[in-house]
């Protein structure tokens, strides 16, 4: 194998077989493949595409770069789920414990906030003590022991794809459905999962902007799943605007608490119950959807989801006592109400531009190396087809430094559009759902 | 300028500013930028392709990454031709001698063979003693002295080309119109010249196999040219069978002294004082194309072009005793009839394999770091058209071991297709001329 000639092939729209790709992989991980071979042939994938058997041996070998862990010995079976990332999506810290406490087994590996997204592994540092970095023998006694256990990806778990996904960062090869598809799903299955479900954002805060983007990475991602053996749904779900009223690490870590005792905003429990649900089917704990949340809604209000997630927390050293006061979770010294600058009806919001004024106010990051403050964030009053006032706070920020506070408000109150009428529909909370 | 914002403007088929292309090419050549950009943005190039404005940017920042040579000082008009490449393409060993002896400068760089093609560097070295590797102090002596010099690419001349066509070569990025435009105007620019035209080879033993191909290079160089303000006009000429009756270097340089003694093959002959006649019309030495072939014959049989040939041999260290007795250029030991299998009519050559028998024999390079056998090549006795009998000498190889001597053997054998009836009609020597 030439690896310019397997450049070549795809440049001309021509199909590698499943060894060719493994070749590549492997070269390339074992530095015997230069980075810049590999970034020609990243672009020539990007602007030719790649088949479903392409994007399977792909995703394959990118899994097998690295340890993929194995929990067939454990009883229960083994299921996840992933979001594409949004602005105030903490269903994470809200349905693992659910279907931890439901009996099944939840190994999540997860990231962290990239661009105008939130990162589960952020969030959950924002706890005192909460420890993300296990080694995967701590991982494994955590998910024994409890049934969940939620740390970041570690130099075991497929190499490949961080190698590559460093590359692709730098050479604007990010946008490609099949490299989004293999890297999410080899970190997934690398976590020794019987079944996954995709939870793929749509809308102004999502990378997806429409349906039809989504749609085709949510089918490419179920399709991979599925050859790979996997039980695997998607959900199209709405990021037209933020899920909840909070964004920023500790608020969100606050609301899920919230949520867990039984309360917190209706479109966040609706979510959380919808895919704690599909979880549970797939993880074959119920029959149906609605059985499924039935019961996921049973384990918040009994408690048990709640007593679950401070186990998580206790297990994973962090200060379990938030659980039952979430103002010892960090908070931020000043408070600052963006008015509306008219009356009527919200009819839109750049949902995109609230998660960038959350990263501005220091709650995310605009280069990898940046350091995160936990306490920062945004709490939202208004949502789509909400009245407004004329002065009236649309949000409010959470600061501690107003060092780039002008530039968050201006962020903030350009993303709303007012207008005197409401509007004619409003989106649905899940849009589709794909390979059910 | 951040490097992966130009990538990604490419990649979406947007347009770079003539200054982004000079700040990406500067910051490429200085090392400032790493391969593995410059190679995502190449293949960017490749597949999404580079506007007239953008080839010329291109092109401009390439050839001022070095030094850019100043013959202004010099009376005569400076005239160069460049040709894409072919098998037995031998004219500029016999067009630089008839133009500068009809009074113009003619600074060429030349390149060497690579792939099936032939180079003028490696023929001319085939003349015992002949440095192509002048300085360009020296360049500039000899070009003073006797009108004409013949060098290689120095590494003052357009380094960013080097480098960038070093890294074409092993991501799959060389077959882009755009890339190879830039590439040779970059470096035919940097030799000072007022006019130059372009010999664009067309048929199955040039790069470009068939008019379409063929004529849209030709008007990328054309154009390139026109905006940097150079007289341009390229020719698309027959590569559809080699050209003349030889092909290796000793023995195309041979064929050479030849034709500057008033004999040699027709079609090579033709050729030559067609692409002279251009030279000397754009270099304002005549006022048409058939002035100027009837000058460039005049300065053939009176010898003046021979007798120029002779000077620029000598001035260059080379045994100019070879053109009276071309016997002491190198000679291969043995030769090998390669019958006909079926008698009938020529009526197609796979030509490039032509090509490849006479690298395989050793006049070529497969790698770049191969050692050339001057000596070797091929001596054809049959053109398209031409009757044969069954068994009769199609071409003789000629050969100094015989390692490979049966796969160049089956190479040549194959590469004629011979039915019983002559073909419909022959391929004019010029296609078309384009930018007159």
């Amino acid at each position: 194998m030439r690896a310019v000639d397997l450049i070549r092939r795809k440049r001309d729209s021509g199909e590698l077989t499943r060894e060719e790709i493994n070749q590549l992989i492997g070269a390339y991980t074992r530095g015997d493949i230069p980075d810049y071979q590999m970034s020609a042939w990243l672009m020539a994938v990007v602007l030719r595409g790649m088949s479903g058997a392409e994007i399977a041996a792909l995703t394959e070998a990118m899994l097998h770069s690295g340890q993929v862990l194995d929990f067939s010995g454990l009883p229960a079976r083994k299921v996840d789920k992933h979001s594409t990332g949004g602005v105030g999506d903490k269903t994470s810290l809200i349905i693992a414990p659910i279907v931890a406490a439901g009996g099944l087994l939840v190994p999540m590996i997860s990231g962290r906030g990239l661009g105008h997204t939130g990162g589960t592994l952020d969030k959950l540092e924002s706890i005192p003590g909460f420890n993300v970095n296990l080694s995967l023998a701590d991982f494994r006694r955590v998910l024994e022991t409890c049934g969940c256990a939620l740390i970041g990806q570690t130099a075991e778990i497929a190499p490949a794809d961080k190698k590559i996904y460093a590359l692709r960062d730098v050479t604007g090869t990010v946008e490609s459905p099949a490299l989004i598809c293999a890297s999410i799903m080899s970190k997934k299955l690398a976590e020794g999962i019987d079944a996954m479900v995709l939870d793929v954002k749509v809308g102004s805060g999502a990378f997806m902007k429409n349906d039809e983007d989504a749609a085709l990475l949510a089918e490419l991602m179920v399709e991979t799943g599925k050859r790979m053996g996997k039980k695997v749904v998607a959900l199209l779900t709405d990021m037209s605007q933020p899920l909840g009223c909070k964004a920023g690490n500790a608020l969100e870590v606050a609301e899920a608490i919230e949520l867990l005792n039984g309360g917190g905003p209706a479109d966040l429990r609706e979510l959380c119950l919808e895919l704690a649900a599909w979880m549970l089917r797939l993880g074959e704990r119920v029959q149906t959807v609605d059985e499924g949340k039935k019961l996921a809604w049973e384990l918040v209000v009994s408690g048990r989801a709640r007593e679950k997630f401070r186990e998580i927390v206790r297990l994973q050293g962090g200060d379990s006592a938030v659980v039952d006061d979430p103002g010892l979770l960090p908070s931020a010294r000043h408070h600052l109400d963006v008015p509306s600058p008219a009356g009527g009806y919200v009819v839109q919001t750049q949902c995109e531009q609230l998660g960038v004024a959350c990263v501005v106010l220091g709650g995310g990051r605009e280069k990898k190396e940046d350091k995160i403050d936990p306490a920062v964030g945004l709490a939202f009053h208004k949502r789509l087809g909400d009245p407004v006032q004329r002065g009236e706070p649309l949000c409010t920020l959470h600061y501690n430094s107003n060092a780039r506070l002008e530039e968050a408000k201006r962020l903030v109150e350009t993303a709303y559009r007012i207008e005197p009428q409401p509007p004619y529909e409003l989106p649905p909370l899940v849009h589709r759902v794909i390979g059910a």
